[in-house]
């Protein structure tokens, strides 16, 4: 099936580490001519002979041009990363410098890798099926202890240990149904209705738990946008500099992050919130509700996950403080309503909403109530169960296509159909399981999936 | 002498590749501790009985908590870079992966490294004289093909060998010269006065030779400035474009370049020209020339290492040409005039000015000769010679000194002064050869020089 991948046998060649200066710069070569095209370049020892998972230093040279110092690790096939024979390449990180490494790799006959091509080879190879190259994608752009630990336990295989057991359930029930269809004439039943419907409710029930997860599995994976709105004198900016400077966020600065929409990233306890400053956000005026003087952005609150709504306790009046969030609430229900300069109010504090709490961003109290109401609209209590946890939206689409043909399955046993007509819902049902895996897949999809990964990776 | 240093006996650790998401991150971990740390968080082998420079996949892991899988190097000493047990861990290139397994060496009893402290033990243990230290940086910061050369014949000891050589030769005199002064009595002389000015001529040659190498070693290493200077219908943007477009310069977007002042930069037979658009820079109003129009910064012409006058050779009068040209060489006299749109004048051209040429930036006429003019003013002649070239501002100075020295020793032979203070400036000079490749050096010296590496490195 994938013997007329394009390239397949060519050698590929890619730069793996960020680029910039850094002290160390790695690059990466994986294919049957690794060890021939390395040799060429790499003459004071002789490659093939060397013992697998060995270092090696010695300079890069192309004739007598001396390109770099270098420490080369050998991987022989099958036992490396893509399967393949592996060379990696540690030079010295000038991005010059590895330039000119991979532009000789590339004239000594490697062929620049397409991004992701390497996580691809090694699915080809069998080295990891596609859920598992898909967490090594999300693993590396993972930026929180809740995607890390997702990432790392769908690389180790947990999630499809879930789905391979799920779909050879199946399948074994499957084969009997189709062993029914070459006795037709004779209206025997080697599958058991009854055992296969409970099974079918076992799968479903497990299936539908995979879907549920993906709530909280998009909040680790995507963060939780929270808009903050509020007039300016309600105490915005203190309470942003309150959360940020007890928990600022430890995320690397990435070239094309823009900062007109998300203002600031706060991790509470290991999930991302991202804090959008309304007021900040320049909008058509057409957008403004300019009569309600606070809102700025219709559009911002509704697709926000939360809706922070902070108003200053002392200087708002009751019916303007609830015409103000009736109309937020036409555009987001999930809303925190914080009372602030709770601190600076004489008389006693009296909740006017369901969702109020009262803080003072100034003296600081309150806050960390904020921040388990905010953890917990997340969905974040799951986060420390051992559950598998479904972050990829494709795994999502694909187990929503399981579940709609498990319902199918169902209802024509519970109506009795022919073992014909139930073997295709069965055939539709381990189709998707199997796409999710890559068991079932076809050369475009992997193309898309792999595209989407860095070069190099 | 270095066996008080601060930490000396410390586990040092950091990462070593750049900054940013990548396929892969490298950390570094180099000290006595290196393979005892790395063991509690590496359970799946026992590290210490493992070959040397061999490499092993698994699972670092802090108690219960995954942080990644990986690839780790493991070099003993003194066969390692830093002449320590060193391990690199290889891993996934998320950069809260990598501050993760960085955060767990430290609990686990590693110290983050100073900047440049990996090269800096490198130097202590003699892996490598200060010299070609040095050089590693300059190799990591090298963006052309030039400055990639210089540094790694520096870091090959080319430049370390000479020294060390002239310094032998002057060692051997000086103790016949230290000889003599034990018998200071008896007026020997096993020092051949005659043999030693000799000797001192030809090591003031070949230092002379270095400290001449530098001017060409600084533009390698600094690229050159040129300040392209015009009225708005000269077509410098024209120029540029044409320059830009045939030959961009392969320089990694850094953060923190600013690009107030340097406008592009491109790469003329391996040396780097910046070319600072001065019509683009803003100027208080007191430092432009406001009377001539066409100079926007007298500030910025005078910095440059070359201006490049440009003009529509349709459209100016010779006696306002000849003004301009002398108030600029007022304040550079390395210029370059650029008679533009050479094509479309119908008379045939003479030079008016020495340093005239005539171009065509639209119809690209005249280009290459430009290019030739900007390399050769730039002493790109002497990039492909095998000479060694002095790039490190440091050692320019130092051989300075060597120069004073040897100047000194040479008029002392000549007045026939006596041993003890010939001595003296022998030391002197002895002295400095010595503090180049670091031989003689001191801790507060050496911690400046490597606090200007990365860290990791």
């Amino acid at each position: 099936m994938y013997s007329k991948l394009s390239g397949w046998d060519d050698t590929i060649a890619a730069i793996a580490t960020p680029p910039g200066i850094g002290a160390i710069g790695v690059l990466r070569l994986s294919g049957d001519q690794a060890f021939e095209i390395m040799q060429k370049l790499f003459s004071s020892k002789d490659l093939k002979r060397q013992v697998a998972n060995t270092l090696h230093v010695g300079f890069i040279k192309e004739g007598e041009n001396v390109l770099d110092e270098v420490v080369i690790s050998l991987f022989k096939k099958p036992a490396s990363y893509t399967g393949e024979d592996v060379i990696e390449i540690s030079c010295h990180g000038s991005a010059y410098v590895q330039q000119q490494v991979l532009d000789a790799l590339i004239r000594n006959g490697a062929r620049l890798a397409k991004p992701g091509e390497f996580t691809q080879r090694a699915f080809l190879n069998k080295k990891l099926d596609l859920a598992q190259a898909e967490a090594v994608g999300d693993l590396i752009a993972s930026n929180t202890k809740a995607s890390q630990n997702a990432a790392l336990k769908n690389m180790r295989g947990g999630f499809s240990k879930v789905l391979k057991d799920l779909r050879e359930e199946l399948i074994k029930f499957s084969s009997l149904i189709e062993l029914e269809l070459d006795f037709s004439e004779e209206d025997v039943e080697f599958a058991d209705r009854h055992q296969f419907s409970l099974l079918v409710e076992k799968i479903s029930k497990k299936v539908n738990q995979l879907l549920t997860s993906f709530k909280l599995g998009n909040v680790i994976k995507n963060g939780v946008s929270v808009a903050i709105v509020g007039k300016p004198n309600a105490g915005k900016s203190t309470l942003l500099n309150t959360l940020l400077n007890e928990n600022r966020a430890i995320v690397s600065e990435i070239a094309g992050t823009t900062r007109d929409t998300i203002e600031e990233t706060i991790n509470i306890n290991g999930i991302l919130f991202r804090l959008i400053d309304t007021a900040g956000i320049r909008e058509h005026s057409q957008d403004i509700i300019e009569s309600m003087g606070v809102i700025r952005s219709k559009e911002k609150i509704k697709q926000a996950d939360i809706v922070l709504y902070l108003f200053d306790i002392n200087d708002m009046a009751l019916d303007e403080l609830s015409e103000t969030i009736s109309e937020i609430k036409k555009q987001n229900s999930n809303i925190i309503i914080a009372a602030n300069k709770a601190d600076l109010l004489d008389k006693k504090l009296h909740k006017q909403f369901a969702e109020e709490i009262f803080i003072s961003a100034h003296e600081q109290t309150g806050i960390e109530e904020l921040k388990t109401i905010l953890f917990a609209m997340a969905g974040g209590e799951g986060i420390n169960n051992e559950n598998i946890i479904v972050t990829n939206a494709r795994h999502f689409s694909d187990l929503g296509e399981v579940s709609k043909s498990l319902k199918d399955i169902q209802t024509g046993i519970e109506n009795h159909i022919s073992g014909d007509l139930l073997s295709i819902d069965i055939n539709r049902c381990l189709y998707y399981l199997g796409e999710i895996t890559g068991e079932i897949t076809n050369e475009d999809r992997l193309d898309y999936i792999f595209s989407k990964f860095c070069i190099g990776k």
